[in-house]
Formats: C-alpha cells, sequence, structure tokens
C-alpha cells in the first residue's frame, strides 16, 4: 500500500540511501519479452550521480542486479526482483545531521510519523530511491516500445526554454549535460546552474515530457484516468510541486470556443490542448506535460535550524549534492511515465470482451 | 481498481447521468460517529445545478439516500451504501450527440475504447459523478472534523483573487454565487462569467484550497505522499488541467537559499513554501494548493465536429451547461480533499507500534 | 478493502437485512457483453428464501434493479451498481433479540469490535448479502460462459451421495428441491431435512461443485493460486467451515505414486487427484471441490445465553429460518466459482505479451 | 497483485530456486519494534532442508539478509527489503527434466499459461519460495506476540495424533523431527516416512494449528473474514489441498443443537466448535484449523510422462527431495497465520472512532 505503485504492472520497493542496497519488485510484468540489458543500464547511467559538474560529485555506479523473474534473457512473468548495491557511501558526510533537522527536509516530519528515523542521508527520503524507478521504467520502456516517450529540461529558475515541443530534435536531450535539446537555451541553463553552484546555492526548474504514438484507448475512468496517473507518479518524485498537462494552469484563463481541440476526419484533431487526453483516456494525439522541481533544500550555506530537543542550531551543507535536481530528473520523470503507460496499457487489455 | 478511491477509507461509485441513480459505497468508514445528515445535504446542495444564475439551470435536487452501514444514525463500521436518484433529466436535450463526437469531450475516446457508449449527456463521464464524491466527502469532513478545509474560487479566466489566503476570510465563501470571499474579487468574476454566457461561450478558472489544524504526521511515502494522492485526487476531478502545491511552479524559479522553510523552536516554520508538506509527510502547518479547470467543453455556438463514421458535422450545445465550472466545484474540491485527509489519518493508525 | 471480492472484476457490496435495500458495484466488467437479465433473475430466484418446504418460509421477491453499467442491454464497461430492495421484512421477529448474544452468531464479536451494531437480523452479517453475489456472479457466468459450473448438494448430516461426479447428470439438480442430481440420494436428503425441521433443530451438510471446460492457465501464481481464492471465495460463504479440492483431505492420506496423475500425450490426465490445478494454475481437466457447511445457528429451540451485560438470558429461535442452509447454497456457490474465473481470466490476459 | 500477500502489512516476494537469490518486501511493518534476529534465522532453520533424516538432504544454509527498514535493530516504518542468497544449488540434477513436463507438478500449466518456464527446479513454482514466508512471519510473530500460534504434525498418511489439541505440550513439537508434541505418534509418523523413503515413494499430512490469545474482534466481514483469510493463506503453500477451521468437515454432519456453543457469562464459551471465529471475527476463543498436504509428487520411481512436444517419456526423480513435506511445513504454517493476525491486528486499529 505504502511502497507500491501501479495497479497490473506494480513495482514495490525498498532502500535507505545509506543502507546495504535499495531493490524492489516488479510484479505483473508479462512473460516473453526479451531484455536489453544494456538499455536498463544506460537509463541509470543518465540518472546517476557524478556525470556531469553539473551535478552532484557523488561516484555511484548504480549498477542493477536482476535476481529472478528473467531466465535466458527472456521475461517468464514470475515477479522481477532486482537490487542496487549502495557502494561508495560516505556516511560520514551526514553524522554531523544526526539529531539535527535540515530545513524543508523530511526529517522533521519523519521524526515525530514514525518516532525514529534512518538519519543516515535522509533514509527512505533520499532521492537514491528514484533509482528503482529507473530500473522499472527501463523496462516498462521495452514493453511498450511502440510508445515514444521524450522528456527533456524546459526550464532552470528564470530560464525558459520557449521554443514549442515540435520545434524539438528529441535526440539532442543527450547531447548537453542539462538535458535540454533546445543548445541555445542549454548553454545559458548550463550558465545558471554553474553560478548558482559557486554561491552555494541551488535553483528549481521544469521538466516537460512529450508521449507520442500512444494508443487510443489508454486510461481508466472514474479514479484512474491516464493524466491523473500521471500526475500522481510525477508528484511522487523529490522536490516536485506542481504538475500540468495539455493546456494546464493556461487553460484556466481561456475561453471555450477557443480550447476545444477540432476534430478531423480522421479522429485527431486541430488543435492539442487536450493533451492527448480526453475524459481520463488518451485520444491517440500527443500526451504532453509539465512538471516543476522546487530548489533542492540542502545548501552550501550557513542555515539556522532546530534539533529535536526543539534547540537552536546551525547547519551547513556537507555532502556533495546536486545543484539543481533537474537535469538527472529527466530519466525519472521517463521512467515512471513509461510505468504508467505500460500498467494501462495491461490493463486495457481486459476492457472489451 | 477502475472506480474506486482511496485506501482504507474507499470509495466505490456507479452512475450515469440519465441512468436510474447514481450512487457509490464507502467502505472503511470507521464504526461509532453519530452522522450529521443535513451537513451532508447541505454539501449537496453546494454543488448542485440551478442554485444560481452563473451555473447551469438545469433543476436536480440531488437528494441522497443511505441505504446501509448507519444504524440509529451512527455508522457501524459495515460499509456505506448509497443512491441519489436521477431526476428531471431532459434526455432529449442530448438525443441529438447520438452519434456525434462533441469536441473536448470523451465521447470519442470512450467510444473507441470501449467500442460503446452510453451516449445520453456523457453517461459515466458526466460531471453529475461528482455528486457521489460530495457524499463520501462530507462523511469524511465529519470523521475529521478537527482539520479544516476551505477551498474557494481565486480566478476566473483572467480576473485574479491577488490576496494571500491569510487575509481571507473564509466565513465569506459562501457569501456570494462565485465563491470566492474576497467580494471585490468575487463581483468582477461574477461579470466575467455573466459577459462569457451572454456569448454562449465558457470559461476556465481556478480554485486555492487551505487546510489548517492538519495533524504531524499524515502521509506515507513513497508511492502515497500526501500531495500526490491530493494532486490524483484533484485530477480526477472533470475539466482539471493542473495541481500545484506550497510554492509550486513559483517553486521552479527560485533558489534553495529563499525556498527553504527555516524551523521555528516548536517546528513550525517561518516560511511555509514547502505547502505543509515535507516529504510527503504532513508537518502541521498550513496546506494550501491550487488546481487549474479548462473551460467547459460544451458552448452555446456551432461547432463543426465528426460522428463515428468520421462524416463532416455540426453541433450546437442545446442543453444547460455551465458557463464556468468553478464555483461548483469548490465543494468537491474540498470533499475529496477530506477524503484525502480521513485515509491518511486512517493509515497513520497503523504506523506505530 | 473489507468489503470487495476479486482483483481487475471486483465486486463491492452493502446492505443489511432489515435496512432499506442491499446492492452492490460490480467493478471491471468488460464493455459489450449482452446481458441476459432473466438469466440474473433465475439465479436469484434458486437462491431466494420460500421457494420450497425444506428452507425458510420468509418471502422475498428479490429483485435486482440495475442502476448502471449496462446501456440498451449491453455492458459499456462502466461500473455496475445494482440495489435489491429489502420488502416484506418482519423485524419484529428480531425485536426480541435486540441486546441478547444468539450462540454461534456474530452478535457477540461485532458488538466487541464495533462497539455498537445493527441488531436486526443480524445486520450486515446476515446471508441476505449473498443475494448480492448471486447477482454478480449470474453476469460473471454470462461473461466466461465457456466454462460449465455445477455445483450440487452432495452430503446433508450423514446422508452422503456416494456417487462420483461422472456418473451424475448436472441438468438433474435443480429437479428435486434439496439439489442433489442423485434422485435416490435426494429424498433421503430431503427426509433428513424434514425430519430435523420437525424437532425444531437445523443440520450442515456439504456441496461439491465441478467446472468444466475450464481453459488451461487460469491461476496466479504465487498468491493468487486458483484453488487458494476459490477456497477464500468458499469460506466467505456464511456457516463454511472447510474447503477441499481434488483429492482434499483424502489425499493427505496417499503416497506420492497413487497420486500422481500421469499425463497423456495431448496433455490431459489419467486420474485427476490434482482436480484440474497444479501450482495454483489450471490445466485444463475438470476442477472440483467440495464445501463443509455447518448446521444454521438459529434454532427453534431454547438455548441459555447471555446479554450485553453478561447475564444470563434465554433464547428461542422465533423467525422464519432455514432447517438446513445447503439447498439455497448450491447457486451461492456457483456464483462466487463464476466470480473467480472471470476475474482470472481477465488476469491472464495481462500475463503473456 | 500476483506476488503479494496481505492488505496493510503486504508481503511481496520473488525468487526461483536456482535463481541468484529470493526475497521479498515486507510494506506497512509498523515503526519502532526491536527486531530478533536470532528469532528470525531460528524459523528459517525449522524450515531449512537437510536438518534431519526425514526430509530432503539438500543443504541449504538459507541466510536472511535485511536490506532496508530496520535502523540500529528497530524496524523504521520504512519497507523492508531482504534476500536469501541461493548457494549449493545443484541444477545438474534438474537438467533431465529440461523439456519434460513433471507429473503433479506444475510444468505443463506453466509452460501453456506463460509460453516459456524457468525449468531449474520448478523455477517459481518452487516450495523454496516459502523461506521467504518465514522470514516475513517471523518479523509478525514478533509484532503480535501476545498471540501464541502453534503448528504441529497431526497425521502422516493414515497415522494420526488422536489427542484433542488441549491435552498436549506444545513446548515438545520440536523435542522430535516429525514435530509432533505426542511422543507415541511422532514415532509411528517417523516410522511411517522412513518406510516410504525407503520405497523411493512420498507420503502426504496434515497440520494442526493453534492460536491461543487472540483479541476478540479480529477479522473484517464481508470478504475479508479471519478464516477466508487463513484459508486462503494455506491453501497458497505448496502442495496444500484442504484446509477446515473450527468442527470442519466433521460440523457438515452435526444438528445446531450440538454445534452452538454456549456463551458462558464473560463471554467465553463452553464449547468451541466455532473455532474462535463468530461471523469472521475473532470472539477469544483457540482458533485451530487443519491443513491437509498431498504427497510430493517428486519420487524416486519410474514414471511415465510426457515432454513438450507430447511425445512419450519417462522421468526418475533424481534431486533430493522430502518424502513428507509436513514437518518442514509446520513453521510455514505459523508462519503465515502469524502474518494474517499481524495484518488484521493492524487493520483492526482503522475500525472504530
Amino acid at each position: 500500500m505504502f511502497n507500491s505503485f501501479g495497479n497490473i504492472l506494480k513495482l514495490t520497493t525498498f532502500g535507505e540511501s545509506h543502507g546495504v542496497a535499495i531493490g524492489g519488485v516488479i510484479d505483473g510484468f508479462p512473460a516473453g519479452m526479451k531484455v536489453d540489458f544494456d538499455a536498463v543500464q544506460q537509463e541509470l547511467d543518465r540518472r546517476k550521480p557524478g556525470q556531469s559538474k553539473i551535478v552532484t560529485q557523488r561516484k555511484e555506479p548504480d549498477t542493477v542486479e536482476f535476481l529472478s523473474g528473467i531466465f535466458e534473457g527472456v521475461t517468464t512473468g514470475a515477479s522481477i526482483g532486482f537490487t542496487i548495491k549502495n557502494t561508495n557511501q560516505k556516511s560520514k558526510d551526514y553524522n554531523h545531521n544526526t539529531d539535527v533537522y535540515r530545513p524543508s527536509h523530511a526529517d522533521y516530519t519523519y521524526d515525530k510519523k514514525y518516532g525514529t528515523r534512518d538519519y543516515r542521508g535522509g533514509g527512505r527520503t533520499s532521492a537514491r530511491e528514484t533509482a528503482n524507478w529507473v530500473v522499472a521504467g527501463a523496462l516498462a520502456k521495452q514493453l511498450i516500445n511502440h510508445i515514444n516517450i521524450n522528456a527533456f529540461t524546459s526550464s532552470v529558475g528564470d530560464v525558459f526554454m520557449m521554443k514549442p515541443y515540435q520545434d524539438l530534435d528529441f535526440s539532442k536531450t543527450e547531447s548537453n549535460i542539462v538535458r535540454c535539446p533546445d543548445e541555445t537555451s542549454a548553454e545559458k541553463m548550463i550558465d545558471k546552474i554553474q553560478e548558482i553552484r559557486k554561491a552555494g546555492d541551488t535553483i528549481g526548474g521544469t521538466i516537460t515530457c512529450v508521449a507520442q504514438n500512444v494508443p487510443i484507448g489508454l486510461g481508466e475512468p472514474i479514479f484512474h484516468k491516464l493524466h491523473a496517473e500521471l500526475g500522481k507518479a510525477m508528484l511522487s518524485i523529490n522536490a516536485v510541486k506542481g504538475f500540468e498537462f495539455g493546456s494546464g494552469f493556461c487553460g484556466a484563463k481561456m475561453q471555450g470556443s477557443e480550447h476545444n481541440d477540432i476534430f478531423n476526419p480522421d479522429g485527431t484533431t486541430q488543435s492539442n490542448l487536450s493533451g492527448g487526453i480526453q475524459g481520463g483516456v488518451s485520444n491517440g494525439m500527443d500526451i504532453y506535460f509539465r512538471v516543476a522541481f522546487k530548489p533542492v533544500a540542502t545548501i552550501m550555506q550557513n542555515q539556522s535550524t532546530i534539533n529535536s530537543k526543539g534547540e537552536a542550531s546551525e547547519i551547513h551543507g556537507k555532502g556533495r549534492h546536486d545543484p539543481c535536481v533537474v537535469p538527472r530528473a529527466v530519466p525519472i520523470v521517463e521512467a515512471l511515465t513509461a510505468l504508467v503507460f505500460a500498467d494501462f496499457w495491461l490493463m486495457d487489455k481486459t476492457r472489451r470482451i
């Protein structure tokens, strides 16, 4: 109930950043799919720390070990267990936080909720958990490889990439370290992050995700609308503060006569303010949405705070943290999107006789 | 799986706008609560059509009948079944739509997904379903009556209520028909809707919701974060295109040094950009979020469209529809918020020995 | 969680025997099935009270009203809501039990668990609930009409029908009021029940169920084995004390060399001690199982008992109760069996690419 | 959905007998419990192969490694991941079975269902999976350590231990290798198994389980009755063919006047044919049930069978298998029973205000 995501295709995860390993179980994965293990590792590499100068310099190889559910390279229909060992964890980086509540982290809420907490690097709340999602998402991508999912950085602080996604070449997303397919914007974003990093500060940003070639009919009314599940998935990512799809918050300013998507004879629509989803169900048009990430809470500056006794304390980020979480979150957004689509694709197989 | 919402406190619903009745089952409701039936009806009345000049003029009394789970006015722990009869349904208003796909409605996607559809007034996709949610939410409100939940209209089109919620008197929300507690803004919003209505058009808007006095510790990592469930709930409401909480999309432009909420000695925070939730768990501060609604798709203007054979057709809204969905959605937002809190409040009872 | 059964095809129910109505929601039912309403009513009639001299003489017409999910006689994929009104309920029959715990009923446990209870006729614990299951099962039967499900009374007290099921003509089950397809045994059973009834007593019995033409591959390891779900379903029926399938408890006395089912070249097996299920998955052979029902707790004799204060009291059954629950439970066993098969049939659609 | 057990306390497992490791995730475990790791290992040792002359001589140390959810020896409320490495697996023992369907195993059904299978030692269907359950059950036992759960071997083939459980000293269950607390019966059972083993054959048996000191009120109507979940749990164990509780199948022969459990003034009952459960809810009396195990399918004798092409083949058990599964299943029965009770104990915390 608490650590599971999905309905038929269900990911259940475990692990703390400084424990032995993180990992999970992928249940409901259909039998008969040949697994491309390199593709899985490639996704993990896109997420891993230390990959460029604008992300955390921690080194974690993030190698996944599949323990079950795949036999002779093919999924068997059995649950797929996997682990990712925690290596090179400098837990001493975190020892100074043992009894101190870091501002805008979950230290305080966990302590109050559970009466105890694993204070090493945020424990279960660490974004290291997202490596598990990337593993499952990488398999899901292979399962629904007819759907193209492309996420990219669309803003860093007040640097916005203004081009409509239709003008972008998604193959360029990986060509720069900030993962923005528009080179000019990418440079500005990288400069922004560098500047913020030097100030010992962090910055927020947004990711846009576009899913193309989605079959018509994915999504389940009433309480499993496709966009509602996508929204829930995105809001599960650490640091996410908002989600909008199609016209989003702009749509709230519009009139029906301009917002309605008029049909072409083949069922496609002339505009796509609906964002590819109508009544919670995909209509075959591009699905696109935008996700807002707040700035990382750990900054390399002095901050006053309190400890568990309510005594005044001071904190200064010492670990190796991301100045901006957005570049590394791009594969995470794609992974969860793939999981949602794969799950709904399986669900849809049961909805008509 | 498809028509259920919640984990321990679970609402399962059914019903089409032009069927015999809509209704649902509330499962997991604890025993021993004295039910205030008037309060339930009051919430239904806030949602019902025909209540003012700026909403649809359809007349539906929306009287709930509880069929089980309440004995001598007290919940018994058994599932609570209820129905709301469909009365005064002019289904002939919809007969002209039998084979025509209304733009930006779910007609097309349902037809493609299910191979069949109830074309009367949108069938299962009708927002009439939300009356079910209001019933369940009204009971949930009574269960967690220590939490204050106040939603209100914060924008209609480009008319924004700019005051911070802290400056508002929520008791005034019901004093005007657009449900904006700021009278000056309310008047402008009402004028806007009147103007749009006369043009046979519709308009979008936003609702802000504030939950106060939420106990510390509600919310379940990793995949049932409090804000992720709230987001999913809001995105389940018809016409919703976006959700943000705390700093939201603005937070994506900020730096960590300005975004972090510094603790007071008592565990409260000096600012509250986190929106009352850290690591998916409530921290005792106000929880606030904003929901974007697109304009209603049914407009009183001619629109070109297609029928199920892909033939060009024309459509002109004939039913009695809302020019702006936002005023009537205020109690719906509150109802789902109450359901989420009640569910997490129950879940939290199991999380410590 | 509490009042739902099934995974993809999920039945959620509500209702007390003396409330306004009982009913439920069938979620996940596929679109496109033409509903045979007469067949549904026929199943309800098999279960209803008052149908013969050996069952309770209460008269309840048990007419189901479908409220949603079926349009122009065809399922739409939307949730199917239904109610069965409670009529002709002589609640005064039960008034004497207001504060008395009936022996071997659930009065005591409900009171202790919930701190309150609906004392009218057992409230939620009444076997009237099973009418809901029969409705859902009747639809499930139509969905998987390629599978033949036949339950019958195989013993009443110490009167056992000894013929192997292969020698029976299932079309004769409905030809007698005890629902045993072997006429000779049926007569003895009826005599037994008559005799017991005259003594103001009740008696237990067993039902055997045979499912034929089950497709190979239904059932989900590890925790949704086909027989485990069937067992859970049967153990959910009021008064059931035991479940066995295939060789059952007899199998526990056997040796592997005699118990193993040797294959024929076509994959069928020479014997079928496995009961049509191997490793939790159907193998295409007949599935058969046996369900034990205890005698009804309400007897027309004086019994000493206690009230809620722990004071000694006396009780004497006054309502119109079944001397033997087994004949009316035959359609209930079939209904739940059909629900399980339909659910697994849908699940199986997702298990291979 | 497929590999998970439980509702609030949920175990999700993975692993094949000859893969890298088996393991699982325990979700919903409350925070704040000090873990007794030795007690966990002790339970695993009770289940492990090679512990005596009457069980399989395979040597598997079965050491569990906890990967998360426990910090400084105390549960944190986070999901508990664990693995048990597969060591000393002689997969060559199984190579001869690559394409042959073993009679009364799941080879055939898995192949037909999934179109592929892990043929090494039964893959996912191996009873090795039950080691995962024992780990989770051992933690559950510690969580509900006020409940005493004692399972024991009550029959092997036609050797029955006839004493009522009230006359047994459960502390003697572990004093003999067949796990029957009655020494005289134990000796006969051991002789029986030895004899069967020498014949290259296998034999079935039954396990009885008694739970004492169960709080009143555990169990959830309508579809999560305590005994129904226990039944489902037991029927999930490999080789189980039947389940009965309280009076069980004998109850089906009885009359209400002899079967009813008359109350004492304190709410206990004079007899306990109900088996400690009324209306699906525990009544504070002892809960007892009996589980039937068929003989192990792998025998050390020649058996004719078929391969995947339907060609006649012959098979002769070569691995090291149990002549009787019952002695090693005793801790498995206890483990699942503990999981069920712990889950319902948590659920019950949410059922009253």
